[in-house]
């Protein structure tokens, strides 16, 4: 599955106006930390070619900026911010779900240790805000540039409500599937809502076309992490750089498990509920739940949610005004999003 | 030492609009972590009288609004803004300092984890700027609101720079006066100095004197946490609500250590060395250590400082245009930095 026309369209631009964001400062350290975290170094400070993020949320504000007629350079301080503020959540992500590798390498805190890992996170959501800011430089009026402040601290504060239900859902015994869908709109949904709104903001559109290109930026956030989750049981190690079944070994209530748990039949559901009281799970364990999700139809299951949630974001916007090709393109992210293996 | 009157002054006013900011939201949880950590309820959700902090940076804030003749109903806002960044800064500080309490109460993390506890900080930081776009609705323009993130956000980044360099510094065998004096500067100054220049700011101060309430902000804010250290040695636990000599027991190189350390006799040198080598430290091995502190003259040292940077801060500010009245509320302030307990 190649990735979509927009991330390599716009990575560039995107990956020039970041550097130069976060050049050099004091305590070095704090900086080389958030370089690492993005792929630009190695833990010594030496420039590397490791893999950055997709950038998908950054792609689309940019998208969403020249779908409606803007100006991408008006725009890049929005997607910078957001790419800044998606990787402020991933560090401390790492900390919390103990996660010691992320794309191949060590995780921030398994390298530099868990307070210093708080530090990098914090000062990357600290720089998003004030690269954000930058928009006022590019030409947008105050009061544009504070709706954008607004847009993006709402749609950070709802990630982290989400980050703090996937926690509490790991303590308890049960979770609905409404429960779990609530979590990851909040967790996954905000911010791809806050790209594609304040692409608009930036393009001129007005509260009610923001609020659209909203709409459709939740939609395709949330169905980006059901196909996450699907590749958390199903996806290959060497391909998302995350042990395989990385979600059954670690027991995370993901949808997959949560759909097997309420609907398959009771000598399944049985046979779950014992693997996941045991202490630690061997690979036999991880198969015997593969297969009783599979069996279950939790694949399936999870596609048909992705693509229902893409369809209604391609809905929302195709009676907008953007351009043809625009929308080209945001098939092309939806095709990208369901079928994508990393 | 009564507490300056500029914080009863401003306390009901501030503690209204504080709750108001912070009221129901989802998660519960996440919420009530906040409302914990502020001090309004206890771990079950119950209302409680438990003291929360000073509030000496949004008390700062007001005072620097008015004594320009600003209205400080324009400037609350900013105020808890302010109130709410610095305790997202301390919530997080207990995690990476291991900190299991604070203010005579269990902190964040030791009551909910240190996950849930990075994201009550996580979300104090953003609900902080929420609350600062607020300034849009109390009548500033938009130009002034995003000059005004652009403060804070500059703050907020100084201080996690500050907070790196601290726990940089306990990896560190040797740590000079200047290093540190660069790191209070940065880790409590910066708060300090967005307070008083946010102030001036809401009541229509240019650059040039926005900027030099900020140098005042953070001559105070660096006295405050010059005597923060010394209470961390000599401190009553009673008073402070921290554990006796804390500082030292924990290893801490504050400024007292510091100063002995590259001042004492060589024969007091080596004994603190040889007691900082231990694995664990005892009553005896804290009291002598506070015995060569203050035959170091490290007291003095630090009061000294402290005074200086007082005295400073009083002279950015005593040929402006501020009201006698407002001139005897900050050398009230001054007097506290220097001479509170708690």
């Amino acid at each position: 599955m190649a990735p979509p026309s927009i991330l390599s369209r716009y990575q560039a631009d995107l990956d020039a106006y970041l550097r130069d964001t976060l050049t050099e400062g004091r305590p070095p350290l704090l900086y080389r930390m958030m370089r690492y975290h993005l792929g630009w170094e190695d833990a010594q400070g030496r420039p590397t070619e490791a893999a950055g993020g997709k950038a998908l949320r950054p792609s689309l504000c940019l998208w969403a900026c020249e779908a409606l007629g803007g100006d991408r350079r008006k725009c890049l301080a929005a997607a910078a911010a957001l790419e800044l503020t998606h990787n402020f959540s991933l560090v401390h992500d790492d900390i919390q779900d103990g996660d010691r590798e992320r794309r191949h390498r060590p995780t921030v805190w398994a390298v530099w240790g868990a307070g210093q890992a708080i530090n990098a996170g914090d000062s990357l959501a600290t720089l998003a805000r004030l690269v954000l800011l930058r928009l006022a430089e590019a030409g947008l009026e105050p009061a544009a540039v504070v709706r954008a402040c607004r847009i993006l601290d709402e749609a950070c504060l709802t990630m982290i409500e989400g980050q703090c239900l996937d926690l509490e859902f790991e303590e308890k015994a049960q979770v609905s599937l409404d429960e779990y869908l609530e979590m990851i709109e909040k967790k996954s949904g905000a911010l791809f809502g806050a790209a594609l709104q304040l692409g608009a903001l930036t393009a001129g559109a007005d509260e009610a076309l923001g609020a659209r290109f909203g709409r459709a930026g939740r939609l395709l956030g949330t169905a980006f992490q059901v196909r996450d989750d699907l590749l958390g049981v199903w996806g290959r190690r060497d391909v998302t750089g995350k042990p395989e079944a990385a979600d059954i070994r670690r027991r995370k209530k993901t949808l997959p498990l949560l759909y097997a748990q309420s609907t398959a039949p009771s000598e399944d559901r049985e046979a779950l509920a014992g693997v996941y009281r045991r202490e630690t799970l061997g690979d036999d364990h991880v198969h015997q739940v593969t297969g009783i999700l599979e069996r279950a139809g939790a694949y399936d299951y999870c596609q048909d949610m992705a693509r229902r949630r893409l369809d209604e974001a391609l809905a929302e916007l195709a009676g907008t005004a953007i351009t043809p090709a625009a929308y080209r393109d945001l098939r092309e992210v939806a095709d990208f999003l369901l079928e994508r293996d990393f």
